[in-house]
């Protein structure tokens, strides 16, 4: 069940260790689901009681760590051999009585690692402050160091086969938006059109199927607009209202990212403007794109461009993505901003999401591109306006 | 957008303030999205960023701390007034320069809270160990103690509204299975089927709209029903094959979960043997079930009903739900479990999930159960059996 070859697993742990050398860390604690995937291939919605993955400089293959019930699904998705898939018992799950870092803890302690320099991924999504406390607790003796986006910088540039999936994805998300702006119209249910768009992200096409996302689709439409994260309601949609879809296609865990605005009827001569805007603001930044430009400089040429227009955004114009799991598709390494020194390099991938939200609207067209060896490729092919039904 | 009368949140507020006090605590820091959405509802995809609710005992309102751009969507989703919806800036987010838990302890300075009890919920999603550390190194004189599961053991007895809420997504739950159930047959793409199973999961009943499910479809087919928590692939069901079903209905982010399993084809005795042994053991602890009654002795009929014919289960056999979000439909209260003297009262919801896993299949037949006055309702209304295709 491998999605990759053994040996690009291998390349992967060799590039994480080696990160650990440099920063002088002996064992490395990781929680976030992307990155024990990246390593080993678990795949499985077991992120929701405490598992990780632990990777010893001084030993070969990774310890996977997790409930007993979920043990078969690493032996299952993984290449971890079976002694190294260590189980803690079901009373350890959301109980006040055992944690499952004391677990961790005994392995380290086993293991003869209690002394060491151990790094966690102590902003990561599923390491919590209790996992913390509990570890320096029972390790008093090792020196805890933060190594939250170690894995997330090796995942940064991605290989053939992780692009192949990507566009994938994004084949998936362009059918996906057509099929929702297509489905939108005064009168029908919020929730019918996002059961279609479900539907579609996860059908697939005929050749591939796809992967559930791991941000669900927002759609607010009307005065909604102007909040960014709103997912959708049962209310029907009504004339003029402006919607916006932030959606993407998953294949494999890869997710091509891509966002749109319609109204339903006629614009305002003001959305109309800022979808103008948006859409030169976007073209200017994918111009400069190529191998040595820094993410601030996208950035600037954004800026430069809407601020000729008069307008500003203060939130970062993208960031970098690819595989992952909920609740989040970016990779929490580089961003497209000001004062991101990252140089992109080929097969960066990233979404790119020039967002605007006046008061009582907004407007977002997006697009996810790959950095190429001498420019940029934008992954989805969906018609870059302000779509009008 | 309230889903409930402004009278609900105040007396869901006014309990967490009084638990606060028993406890000792002047501060509540709330990181667990349903926690925040309970006490104010607060409703967006936003808690990949850091986001938090603060609850002052001295003051009558709380306050809202997230990033900019959702500062909105508190705005349009919660009864809270401006003022107390703070935002702090973009170069916060998934940065190393800034922290959102900088900004946080700002707020506690200003409102002379940096020497009081402050509680987080310590082991809850989305409260990192950087969290902690930030804080705790940004206020220095207060006493940091656990919150967890504070607010959660409040959620465990629901309203009446909350109740039909819960019933609309047993609804939901009910017709989705028996569209997945009819949908598998083999040569059919498990993708496909579980396209189907979105699509009426999210668009619901004529009468009410569905939302998406803190947990997505659980469909492990073949030998991979040994493992629990996997998810689909694009692979196609074969004669023989053993599917399990776990999913939930879900209508303004309720929940009501449910497991069937069913066999293409023909069963094999031993499959036959453990889904009546599971049904049997389910329906002892159903029997037993009213007011008065512990978590441990609901346990300890399906135990003994079990063991009777010679099986054995390890993983708890049910815990509480309700309002969710990502990445767990469980309200991580009480477990139907040894150990746990939870006393069941009327309106509390659990989820019984008798799953028995052995080496290379499992049965998972489950129930959604309300307690009554009296007794016990079960939510759904989907056959209780193994179903053969």
């Amino acid at each position: 069940m491998l999605n990759f070859a053994k040996a690009e697993y291998q390349t992967r742990l060799k590039k994480t260790k080696q990160s650990m050398e440099k920063q002088g860390i002996n064992v490395l604690l990781i929680t976030d689901p992307a990155n024990i995937s990246y390593l080993t291939g678990f795949n499985a919605w077991s992120f929701y009681v405490h598992q990780l993955l632990i990777v010893i400089d001084q030993e070969e293959e990774p310890i996977w760590a997790g409930r007993r019930i979920d043990a078969s699904a690493a032996q299952i998705t993984t290449w971890l051999s079976n002694e190294n898939i260590l189980p803690y018992s079901d009373d350890h799950v959301q109980s006040t009585r055992k944690h499952p870092m004391d677990f961790v803890a005994g392995i380290l302690k086993e293991k003869g690692q209690s002394n060491k320099t151990i790094a966690a991924e102590f902003d990561a999504y599923y390491f919590t402050a209790r996992n913390y406390i509990q570890l320096t607790q029972q390790l008093p003796d090792a020196t805890f160091v933060d190594g939250t986006t170690l894995v997330n910088w090796i995942r940064i540039i991605k290989s053939e086969q992780e692009i192949e999936y990507i566009k994938r994805a994004a084949t998936i998300v362009t059918e996906t938006m057509y099929k929702g702006i297509d489905r939108i119209q005064a009168g029908v249910r919020e929730c019918d059109v996002v059961a279609d768009i479900f539907h579609k992200q996860i059908s697939g096409t005929e050749e591939f199927g796809g992967d559930y996302t791991s941000i669900v689709p927002l759609l607010p439409s009307g005065e909604k607009t102007s909040a960014c994260h709103l997912t959708w309601t049962d209310e029907v949609y009504k004339e003029g209202d402006p919607v916006i879809l932030e959606l993407a296609g998953c294949h494999k865990r890869y997710h091509s990212p891509l966002a749109r605005t319609l109204v339903i009827g006629k614009p305002t001569s003001e959305m109309e403007e800022l979808a103008d805007v948006t859409i030169e603001g976007i073209e200017a930044a994918l111009d400069i794109i190529k191998p040595g430009v820094t993410c601030e400089e996208v950035e600037l040429a954004w800026k430069r461009s809407i601020e000729k227009r008069g307008f500003e955004k203060e939130s970062r114009l993208g960031y970098s993505t690819g595989l992952n799991y909920p609740p989040d598709w970016g990779e929490h390494t580089a961003s497209l901003r000001s004062g991101d020194q990252t140089v992109l390099q080929p097969n960066m991938v990233f979404h790119m999401i020039p967002g605007i939200w006046m008061d009582t609207y907004g407007i977002e067209i997006s697009e996810t591109f790959r950095v190429t060896e001498s420019g940029v490729e934008v992954l989805a092919n969906v018609d870059r306006k302000l779509f009008i039904k």
